[in-house]
């Protein structure tokens, strides 16, 4: 909990605003990442699509090709994943708009992105290669293994940015269970 | 093979008609199978998506509540699956047509279905009980253990439906091309 | 954030302690939810997985049946979502163990339940019916939609399991890290 | 039915049995294929698991790390889809060994495999980049469009050495039934 009390503390303002502008303008939202960051972007996506928006999610079965209107949301605590930095370079070269979600701006991913939100993972001073460092020296507090806080911190950040929508496109809780699957 | 050419030779062309002009009429496309049958089901999904139908498939991330004018293609090879049973029960509830790939046209999918397109499985003439005695019994020749011949047939046929639809849709491969996923 | 807090202040020691036993005296973990809490269940399942324990996601390729030493982990905010009552009453007639996370304790989920933990969603006085009353008439509190707050408490509370785990099996983050998938 | 049957001629003894017995030597067999040929590398997944070998599909959600005695079956009709070359590059830095099933032996995947089992795919006599441009052309015969003839193919070959595994492991489809996932 302090871990997210730090992240509403930290949250770049202008930097939410970059990203649901992105959101807002683009034709089709795709939404991807690897592991236990893939599920927080594929919860936030589900919730686009209850909102009505167009979305997909990178991997899945009915998933077409990113064209130059469209915007890859990608989420990664590290910015350096590999699947994730190398699908947001063919989406930059489709040419995409990339609006990454991460704790280390400076990361492969966080440079090729247009928009990025930096949300505290470990430990916000730490550079990425520490970050690795520690992680492989197992020297991560146990009470929040790998990236634990960065995965609870971009879910509620995302299912912040889901109420904003709300608000933007006047939709109430109803209009989202209209479209909510009846068969599962 | 030679369940291949059974396939073909006993496939009934008003269904198979009845299947397409489904699938021509309907708003959006919903697949849905269990198990290997959800994979053919995904297949065809993913192809329908090339040929620039609007399609989900049930149990994915994105897939939004089944309207009326949504059609639900479900695969199962005895249509007795609980899981495609129930949610065909609520697509039709929903008032949405189902379309079922099936061997046995008596299942409770068939039934429920509109339109039925019956492909050969284990044994044309045995019943639904029998079938499944036989596999509780362990008989079926090991050549092709559970439902390992209706799965291949069904994905022949789904591919054959989808060159149908490029041929009625004046589609050529190059038109796929296009929507074909250029991330992964 | 409040929910969070309330979540802490309410949790049950007792519903935890049987949840966490459950877990370590079984053969086998079954993870089970639909929609974004079935996401919420992955995300647990990974994290199981890097601790070395035998775990599965129903509705995954390779996930075996369910046999009487296993425990099925259901998640369900609700505790009526068929697809997750439908799953857990097969699991339970299999002769396995049922570990329910949801906020109604009287719902189907809960009464099939070995182990129930009951995590606040909207208002934990309200009753299942009235819940789905609000939920119908859109009358929940837009900034949280639908089970939002029930999935992030769901999502915090089983990393909080998995924390306690870590310290009960004496395993560290170089242990996780030693699963965790190289190939994504 | 040309193409299986062309497939069923050319196929290459030798490659076969390499084949079954790098699946027959592995520890753990890890699956992986992208868009339809990763829907046909679950469905062989699924089979292996039937028969009681441990076995993991690459990016499902309880997939650890790739380790040397581990093998990669990598299902891919060009040879040099990105995402299939880049996980057998890493899992062959893993140490695993790499079974290859594709149209191109001389493909970035099929150079990096162990073992590779060729089949027909669009035209035996055509180089990848002949392929590939054919592709981009539309100028294949629109009744098979992209990798159909190769999808199919693969998923009749990998059924095939099902049969084989059940003779050789003396598995009967009682014992696969036994595994088949009760809870879907």
């Amino acid at each position: 909990m302090a871990n997210l009390e730090r992240t509403k503390c930290e949250l770049d303002r202008g930097q939410v605003e970059s990203f649901i502008q992105c959101l807002l303008r683009a034709k089709r939202v795709f939404a991807l990442g690897a592991g236990r960051s893939g599920l927080v972007a594929r919860a936030f996506a589900m919730r686009i699509m209850h909102l009505g928006l167009n979305v997909y999610v990178v991997g899945e079965t009915i998933t077409p090709s990113l064209q130059p209107e469209d915007v890859l949301v990608a989420v990664s605590g590290s910015g350096e994943t590999d699947l994730v930095v190398g699908a947001a370079s063919i989406a930059k070269r489709a040419g995409a708009k990339i609006a990454a979600v991460t704790s280390f701006p400076d990361s492969r991913l966080g440079r090729l992105a247009d928009v990025v939100v930096v949300l505290p993972g470990r430990a916000k001073t730490e550079t990425i290669s520490e970050y690795v460092e520690r992680e492989l020296a197992g020297e991560h507090a146990s009470l929040a293994p790998l990236g634990t806080l960065f995965e609870i911190s971009a879910m509620v950040f995302l299912d912040g940015v889901i109420a904003a929508l709300m608000h933007l496109l006047k939709k109430n809780e109803q209009d989202l269970l209209k479209r909510h699957a009846n068969v599962q």
